[in-house]
């Protein structure tokens, strides 16, 4: 790693001025220390107010927990609200196989919290009911972040039942199917706990989505779903009409 | 579009049950409207704790106000800094013609301010010295939000000098030069007003990354240029050692 003062050793000189008769390389070489000292300022700063932004969304999250738990208390009489909530999600939707459907058929209820002593923790738990898939009836999958903005990831290890496991592949072959899970089922994703990928301070997109915008409000893609099959005909043409129209009044909500 | 109600008019039966002997659909009808109510009492709920979020920013906006004025007055003692610091970001440096850095010799200053007012309103401005290019001293790209989430953008209308026009492509064709400039240069997107394609509450990528990356650290940017130049031997070395491992050690850091 090459430090401010190293950098200021090779200045491009063709335009710059030095300053009072000095070499050239030490009045830049002041001029980035300052700088450098300047920024280091700010930056204590952007963790003051980091910090107290968490302070305000940790009282927030606590106002929050008991509406959501009631809420979760609705939704578990509303049949198939979550599979089809992940269904009526852009990108959740794709990620679900038949399995998963079928799984999903027996998801209960989802929880996502986030943890109150870390600087962001936050867990997602899938209760299901019995089923014919695994043992499990949580599924718990949780992404904490250490100091210096490493994200480690948890997850329960799914008890699958007998030829039931569609992470490993382990039920590919049965009847002669050749479908390989292993990329793209919801199960996939849950059992990944590889964080090497992981951008510093972030959590990949799936758990991203779930946590960010099908968790806030679920109930706007669940109606979504509903929407889509009904007026797919008029939307197309209004899409045209906005095309032509380019008077930059509609806003981007895909 | 449907409401919470016309959804429940169509539920999947074939697993659900009604309460107390109600009609199917009247039961599920009364679970949705319930969810509505909680979800309206999160909204309302995260609404204010955006605000108070918002008024946290805003008062460590003010705080860093005098020391980005200090910063931007070393910064004009480095040489060619911005020109630097745009060209070792990936993705500023590919949006920089060639002829965008010969304008950027001629930068001074930039400036970001968030707007006190609305509840996102950003303005970036560029101070420019005198150049062969245009006769504006300042260039200035505002991002106002309305309540409804609309951005709406604003800019200086440049003066470009005759014959150096390059967002236009009036200078396309001159000495039988055919490179046209209109998709990629910082100056079209400086230009571009059209808000049309951006999200409901979002700037633009380029905006985005000036306010968001650049602005908060532009050291980082301007010193990891030259780093790429000194140690890209090493670099490459470690990058395969990294991938050896596995190990889930590394953060992605790009």
């Amino acid at each position: 790693m090459l430090t401010a003062q190293e950098k200021g050793k090779k200045p491009r000189t063709d335009d710059a001025e030095g300053e009072g008769g000095e070499p050239i390389d030490a009045a830049l070489l002041v001029s980035i220390e300052k700088l450098q000292q300047i920024q280091d300022e700010i930056d204590k700063v952007n963790e003051e107010a980091d910090n107290k932004v968490l302070e305000v969304e940790k009282k927030y999250s606590k106002i929050r927990r008991p509406v959501y738990i009631r809420r979760n208390e609705v939704i578990q009489k509303i049949p198939d609200f979550w599979l089809t909530t992940f269904l009526s999600h852009p990108t959740l939707g794709e990620l679900l196989t038949e399995d998963d459907q079928k799984i999903f058929k027996h998801l209960e209820s989802i929880d996502v919290v986030e943890s109150e002593d870390t600087k962001l923790s936050c867990s997602i738990t899938l209760t299901f009911s019995y089923n014919p898939y695994f043992e499990d009836k949580k599924l718990t999958k949780t992404y904490s972040m250490s100091d210096d903005g490493k994200i480690s990831v948890k997850t329960t290890s799914i008890k699958w039942k007998e030829g039931m496991d569609i992470v490993n592949g382990k039920t590919c072959m049965r009847d002669g199917d050749k479908r390989l899970l292993v990329d793209d089922s919801f199960f996939t994703w849950f059992s990944d706990k590889n964080s090497s990928r992981l951008v510093y301070g972030e959590m990949d997109e799936v758990a991203d989505i779930i946590k960010e915008e099908l968790w806030p409000n679920p109930l706007k893609f669940f109606n979504n779903g509903s929407e889509d099959e009904f007026v797919e005909e008029e939307d197309e043409g209004s899409d045209e009409e906005e095309d032509q129209d380019g008077s930059g009044e509609e806003g981007g909500d895909n």
